[in-house]
């Protein structure tokens, strides 16, 4: 009852108020959310910290278009084409919201085309999707993309790849976590000896791909009720996807009377191999996991596949959070730019996908639970007088200092009163300010003070901006 | 008829190729573009200017939606409405993509019962306009807005907003400028004494808008004609939007028989001094103009108004982009966060947006014309070999290098030729390569080739990271 009151409720604040003046509702839009100045703050750290892993690994940047015509993400998503934001048709071309950012790259590669890259991309993309925003969870997201393109030899793009990761989720203190990999052509050689037909390979690896969030029972039934699969094929699956492991079990699947006599397992295996001891060099086993329930949902991968996640939440009392789930997915996708090209040529790519809004949960939830006072300004000098009519000489300091690029505001008041000047600091954490009386102008000089200590010094005025910079180290 | 054959030739192309493989155009939509590496290293320094006056004074930072609810956006841009893209109705709300960032801004000030606050965004907007790429117009655009909300003492901010329009286009040196600012109130107080009805006030005010591109004859004819103003009253109005100029101009308006008789306009006036006094005090009135023929197109708009237009082109030879108009505007709009209020508190503001795609356009053509080589990555070092067979030892090197913090590449094969590796260092701009070899390995070093001077010198692994940051600077 109490919820469909509020619904009816709802209903008449957006049909009108009682004064008869329409209303509507004051909201973003559905799974959509607002960033203010300090959930800025902690984005821009989040986004420093991968931006300069990118630049790191000698990544250039492109952008391109919120959308793209919408025949070009047709046939890219497989059955999640559904939850694309299509465009009205106003006349003109029809147009659709990017759902990710690999298929404009791609079809960035072909248009151009260009046979060899490595760039990242940082943007929003879109998905009409069941938000679940307090896990981090929206219909308008980020996604930080890192993608290798062009001819290589095996594995050491791929492996650059999950060294990215570990970096990244490493440098932002997210607490424990576990990178998946797996490879497509070991799970359609795996599907191959279990008996699987042909023509379900996709179907099936979208079942498998539930593994990490409901049992496997559930996703069995899945297989052979829904999807007509025999008992004996989905029970020789359900052997293999519960293993998980590293170079030993590659060495012992490679031993596998059945998986080693398949063309696409044996190859994929030998270079699941060849990785493993890359990121062995790069001293990041440890957090590696070869794990053959893992699928990734979308159609296009075509060998390696990988898929990070959080092990645990810092706040463990906030029971909502425990389970923040994949924090980054990637892998290799040697067709897709190939579909773009009119001549059908291939450019093979591999790629990582980091997506913010997770981290950001936490890192948030984790910042409101401390005590830390985040600035969102960097101002370093506020320009006060303590004494009336002393605007104009107030405007002519904050000129100066602005001309000669230092951070400086003033309040917006003729007569402004110093207490509230000073409480202004304190809010904000603006570390100095810069005083101008009667006596200071008959003086030439400026009384600077230290917010946090209560100092007063006088400055002579061209010195002053000297003493700023030396003070606030800029 | 070449224009019909290329026509036809695109439907063909659209329809399908001579295998029969049904083929698609490739291309971005109408009125978007890519930034390809190049373009965004140059997109990447304007903004990197523009923010850092944002900062210098001292602004927070948000974000909002890429789209709003449809009805958030009804009734706020008068007759621009028309060119709001809607995203289709797939159930659930109706939607548009945001046409500025100030409408969301009022929105997100009214939902979140801010009443003072001073931030900057900078996002993309969407207008369905007809694009002209080469003058920077496109259908998918940035703006970079920086606005003061908040009941504050006359002009005060007014004035600080002007000032850095006049900071960020001195910064970006993109040849002469001036900065037109006008007065809704004197504009309105204009309108009334030349006998124009109260309810023509907007409308006269869009032909008003128009003098920048068109000439007066016909602003008149539109008036008279299509708008039924009197050819009195618009021959009067002709009069008033020839004049610009300074502080002199404002004492001679203020003098103006008719003009000082309408309470609006002297109230405008009255302003329009105080911010000249202001803007004298922070030495920019250079490159100011009051000028009564300036209008703005927008509704919300209520005081000050103002526009930045350059000059010139640099590059004069490019007769093309003689005339790239306005990279700044902005104003005062007291009643725009009231209009989303359910109590319709008002909330004053004023602000200016910087658009970016004119400065780029000139930008771009400037570094095209120059010989200027523009790097797109920050690589600092290369690591190479000379000999086949050490992939795993450059794996292990640049591991320890990226885990430094020291920007770092290696070619992704197996036994690239030293000569491939120097000649990509040529091409990408990397100045130094770390060269691994038996001996050095054996030796416990690493050669460090300086790429500029082919220098070559020994270095002990362990100062490595050391001997990079010093030669790179950072």
């Amino acid at each position: 009852i109490a919820k469909e009151v509020a619904k009816l409720l709802e209903m008449k604040a957006q049909l009108g108020g009682d004064d008869g003046k329409p209303k509507f509702v004051l909201k973003t839009p559905k799974g959509t959310r607002d960033y203010g100045p300090k959930q800025m703050a902690i984005r821009e750290r989040v986004f420093s910290a991968i931006i300069s892993c990118f630049k790191r690994h000698g990544a250039e940047v492109i952008d391109t278009p919120v959308f793209e015509l919408k025949e070009t993400l047709t046939g890219k998503y497989g059955e999640d084409s559904k939850l694309i934001y299509d465009l009205k048709d106003q006349g003109g071309e029809l147009l659709s919201l990017r759902y990710d950012l690999t298929v404009p790259f791609a079809r960035y590669l072909a248009m151009n085309k260009i046979t060899n890259i490595k760039r990242y991309h940082i943007a929003k993309v879109y998905r009409r999707d069941n938000p679940a925003m307090t896990r981090g969870r929206y219909r308008e997201f980020y996604q930080c993309d890192f993608d290798i393109a062009g001819q290589f030899d095996p594995m050491i793009p791929d492996a650059e790849c999950l060294k990215i990761v570990h970096e990244i989720l490493s440098d932002l203190q997210l607490g424990d976590f576990v990178i998946k990999v797996n490879d497509r052509r070991i799970l359609d050689g795996m599907f191959a000896v279990c008996g699987v037909p042909d023509s379900k390979f996709r179907t099936i690896c979208s079942s498998v791909d539930k593994l990490d969030k409901v049992p496997w029972e559930e996703v069995r039934s899945e297989m052979v009720g829904e999807k007509g699969l025999s008992p004996e094929a989905a029970d020789q699956i359900g052997e293999y996807v519960q293993l998980h492991g590293g170079l030993d079990l590659i060495e012992q699947l490679l031993q596998d009377p059945k998986l080693s006599q398949n063309k696409l397992a044996k190859e994929g295996l030998g270079d699941m191999k060849l990785l493993f001891e890359y990121l062995t060099l790069f001293g990041i086993t440890g957090k590696i996991s070869f794990d053959l329930s893992l699928a990734r949902g979308l159609d296009y991968y075509t060998g390696v596949i990988f898929e990070a996640v959080l092990l645990q939440q810092e706040n463990e009392h906030v029971e909502d959070t425990v389970s923040v789930g994949s924090v980054a997915g990637g892998g290799r996708y040697d067709g897709l730019v190939g579909m773009f090209d009119p001549k059908g040529r291939k450019v093979p790519c591999v790629g990582v996908s980091i997506g913010i809004e997770r981290i950001f949960s936490i890192l948030e939830q984790r910042l409101e639970a401390s005590e830390e006072k985040i600035r969102t300004t960097e101002t370093q000098v506020l320009v006060a007088s303590a004494q009336k009519k002393l605007l104009e000489e107030r405007l002519k300091l904050i000129s100066e200092l602005w001309d000669a690029g230092i951070k400086a505001e003033m309040l917006y008041k003729k007569n402004p009163k110093l207490l509230n000047q000073l409480q202004y600091c304190e809010d904000t954490g603006i570390p100095l300010v810069a005083i101008v009386g009667e006596q200071e102008l008959k003086d030439g000089v400026v009384k600077l003070r230290v917010v946090a200590t209560r100092e007063e010094v006088n400055i002579r005025r061209e010195s002053l901006v000297e003493e700023i910079r030396t003070r606030t180290n800029q």
